[in-house]
């Protein structure tokens, strides 16, 4: 998988945009790794306060907590990067904001907090619409800090033109 | 006042990030026209996760009241683009978070969305130590959207550097 240039993911944001302004849906945004890139790049389109609605970078434990409404225990029991964490991330991003499609990104960006079974450029990514089912991929990224978090925005978007 | 490059930001980012870890504080970031701007710039740097808390991107009304406590009444007789919608944004943002220095922005990014007293360009931000007393300063950046969110991302770090 290659690396998106920011014209790539500007095309990608505002195809998004597209969908979202036909669906009359509104977007938003958990980032853990990206720590809000994704919503940086959706609201580099112009117009885009018709169809995003906020935001959370919850970089630490306790603001996964306080803004999302993470458990503390799925973070104990699985981690900050697992299925169950994201999950939780993009449902509570829906339930504390007036959004209806929510995504929601955690991984280990890099170049510390690797370990053997969760190694630098392990990404969860999650997705749901209000109402339905949450959807969660985990991708394994190549690459540094930067190239980690910018293939993370990309799949992030793409899961957000096929919701 | 000229556009800064990513490089410029970084660098910025990673003098912010060095003066915060020494004083052991962390971030908490409020943005609207940025939306996520400086919290992805910040996180760009490894290792901010020691000193960067979470960021609110806050695009709606809605958001702004929810995530960051900011009051209708406040959006109704100032507007969004005003020294005290960008007080209780940065307020709010530390009530919100375990954060002790926080940062907000509201501007008018462009190109719609400007009047005649309040510009595309026109940018407040505001800055708070916890227990402190805030400060809010305007700007009037010229260029478009790129360019007005840019500059706003480096004024925003200026300030963070000398709070």
């Amino acid at each position: 998988m290659s690396v998106p240039t920011d014209e790539a993911l500007r095309v990608l944001a505002h195809h998004v945009g597209e969908r979202l302004r036909q669906g009359r849906d509104h977007l938003v945004t958990a980032e853990s790794c990206t720590g809000g890139w994704i919503a940086k790049c959706v609201t580099d389109i112009a117009g885009s306060s018709d169809w995003f609605d906020c935001g959370m970078a919850a970089y630490s434990y306790e603001a996964k907590q306080a803004l999302l409404g993470v458990r503390p225990q799925t973070l104990e029991v699985h981690g900050a990067v697992s299925r169950e964490t994201v999950i939780e991330m993009v449902s509570g991003a829906l339930v504390n904001s007036g959004a209806s499609v929510a995504v929601a990104v955690t991984g280990i960006a890099g170049p510390g907090g690797g370990s053997p079974d969760k190694p630098v450029g392990t990404v969860w990514i999650g997705w749901k619409r209000r109402g339905g089912y949450a959807r969660a991929e985990m991708f394994q990224f190549a690459g540094d800090r930067e190239a980690v978090r910018r293939q993370t925005v990309e799949a992030a978007l793409k899961g957000l033109e096929s919701l």
